[in-house]
């Protein structure tokens, strides 16, 4: 039975790119995002074009039992998780507090912080009977300052890293990893930046700094990092790590958080 | 018509002294706690007696629109809320994940992070209109960094501490002055600390280290500086301080969390 | 005898008004700068004329011995030194590295680090003796990240605020008070940003920001804050505070070091 | 010729380690150390044991031009360095002030803060004309906080860290990846950790942590990472992470440092 890697937020950007990693490494990916089956099919397509194995489910993360059932299944049916990936972002642009309502408040909160939670209560007993697994969570600069317009993002994400903090305190010694990775800027990712931008400017983003300038992250080059962290020798753990562009200035030199979206 | 001072949170701890502080320096002080009418009727006598102004009101701050009824009839009824202090804690002691139930998770959040939000979804267009005003939050150790058995405590805390900081963003140059107040410590206060350590064991840590050794927060001490905070000048105000007793170590030289209510 | 409170950096923005401030409040202030006698003669005469008592004193931070046999004179001639604030910059202006020498860049590190261990190492036994006492270390908005042209001056103050996070884990405990003023913006001082931008710019950087619109710090309003914390009650002591102007935004939302001078 | 790859502060712990990862990848490795000819052989040895190429020099990092000269020979008589690892620690044990001499401070600064400081004057120049490079700095625990004893240690690390970032402000757009690297544990290094603790108790310490336990970490998996860094796509880069054993807890959750050394 292949080792399970289990990707929370699976579209076409970070999440998808560390399956097709993991998978390439002789993990099963399975692939979970909230819609689009025909994107889902693709992702999974593509990794068994490459000789890989995935599965792919279509999973809400804020519905009630949703993580709790998808992981109880895969244990069951695939394997067991050795990796969990975290990969749901809870950016909503930028709003004035005038302009963002107490739904859009608690979603953020069930989308970055108590999705983790609940994957975290469902796979940390399993993992601490095997003595062995990792959870790699993706966050964002809001998990490290607030910001105008981030009311809803910056108070979920930094919940999300406190979290990490916390689960890290308890497992560790018991052998499960926790990486909370701060992806600093914006993601080439046609799922989230693209959708947030419209065809138009994201054409235009990625021409002006895409390929040519790597002023975006690429998500295939970050999934080499989330590959690197799952197989640190545990003797040389990390907990937390940041990635940006060679381009871009980190967060804590610069003003405006262009969206961290995954 | 007096200025008010709104407590959130109002023990016999942080709360009720930071309230009964403020009417000494001519505020009305509006006290709100969740229960324990008898205890509220007497900080405000207390206050009373000194000759000074108060009103206290029972407030379940995780039900839904009492706080901003509250904020609704304060100004309506008693005058404009120039301070408002949010000193809810959150703290559920330390429980392991497994002991951690989604409601206490919930809960957490609910007091500690959305709480704050809904109150500055209240009063802040109130304050921004009038150009002034002052959000003083208490916080805790917890807001700085995770620990074990801290999975719902450190989640909140961390979301209030982003959550000041993108009220600070948008809000400071219309005149609102937030600040973050990290309590790093075991403040000397029946209502919390007495509660969770029982009488026995807070009698003894108070003989141990109270009075005589200052080794807890005094809260009329902490009083003083949450005064301090509201009456700095528009061009050197403070977003973030800590508080600790002189023989205790900060959070980055000692490893336990004591318990850090207010 | 009155209680001695030292001021090293004691020029026309925050050293010479923490001086005018803590001598009003009954401490005889021992001002010292390194120099322009005349500015420091009317330092002197400004708190005599308030009906307070003071003493001046030139002093190069960086020669041998100056500091050491200053305090001890002091502790000789004047009395118990009760506070010491230690105000001295070590912003040169942003510098790219090839044009950051190595001199700059001890110098940077003899004013921004060694000084205040110099001083430290002088004070903390007599204070440690009688079981009480306070430094006051004025902070840069460097001392909490680096940026470009910064090599010399964050390294410096980074030093700095590490040393007082250690001074306070072996001190505190003993009674004295160690506190981290990060001052996150530009002071209205003539002697330093006056300089540095030269008297025109520094007109219409007044103009445009200063008395109406507070955009700079005003140092008689900070000195209110210092004084605070140096009667803080030994049972909620702050060791870290940040001070800027409502109309700017904090260190971890600009992107740009304005000059953050005493 | 060969990309080289010099490693400031190479003993028998990281330095060694990460100088024969390099050496495995095809660089050609410049081992740099103070003293100790016979172990400096050694370590080449083992180095074209495997198969590969290194050098050896002895260097004293605190003599004047070491440092500048070093580089300068490597480049004209070796290849260009394309990896620059500053690896010195700068750890004297806990000492209370009073112990703590301005020498030993002084001296701190040569090695934690300084050296660095030469190091990045020389190869940054060269480094940012060919538009590519990459210097990894060791840290320790003492970056991020002071503590009892660490006066000399906090203070030259911190200065470390926040030259690190701002040597990045300026130069990761132009090529240079910078990685400041925390160590936050005891490293299985028997010229540091061992000579500290005297071969008796680093035996009954390994004994007690090592192999089995890995409650030390292992420099030979810590060069893993290293590797990684410098191997990571432009489009993604590190600037800051942690590393400890999965059995310790990280920096902000345990009180004492045991002695971060490399």
């Amino acid at each position: 039975m292949e080792p399970v890697c289990l990707v929370i937020g699976a579209g076409a950007g970070i999440g998808g790119n560390v399956g097709r990693r993991f998978a390439r490494e002789g993990y099963h990916a399975v692939l979970c995002r909230r819609s689009d089956q025909e994107g889902l099919d693709r992702l999974v397509s593509v990794i068994e074009e490459d000789g890989n194995s995935a599965s792919g489910f279509l999973l809400n993360a804020v519905t009630e039992n949703s993580i709790e059932e998808r992981v109880a299944a895969i244990e069951a049916d695939i394997g067991p998780i050795e990796v969990a990936i975290y990969n749901l972002g809870a950016q909503i642009g930028n709003r004035a507090l005038a302009n963002t309502s107490y739904k859009a408040f608690e979603l953020g909160w069930r989308m970055g912080t108590f999705g983790l939670f609940r994957l975290a209560s469902s796979v940390c007993p399993l993992m601490a009977e095997r003595g062995k697994g990792a959870i790699l969570v993706t966050s964002a600069t809001a998990a490290m300052r607030g910001n105008a317009g981030q009311h809803s993002h910056a108070a979920a994400m930094a919940g999300r890293r406190m979290l990490c903090q916390s689960l890290n305190a308890e497992f560790s010694a018991k052998g499960i990893h926790i990486a909370h990775i701060v992806v600093d800027g914006a993601v080439d990712a046609p799922d989230t930046l693209g959708k947030m931008l419209g065809p138009e400017r994201y054409r235009q983003l990625r021409e002006a700094r895409g390929m040519e300038h790597d002023g975006l992250l690429l998500p295939e080059k970050i999934a080499d990092t989330y590959y690197h962290l799952a197989q640190q020798h545990r003797s040389a753990w990390t907990f937390e790590i940041d990635l940006r562009s060679f381009s871009d200035q980190p967060w804590w030199n610069h003003a405006i958080d262009l969206g961290d979206l995954g």
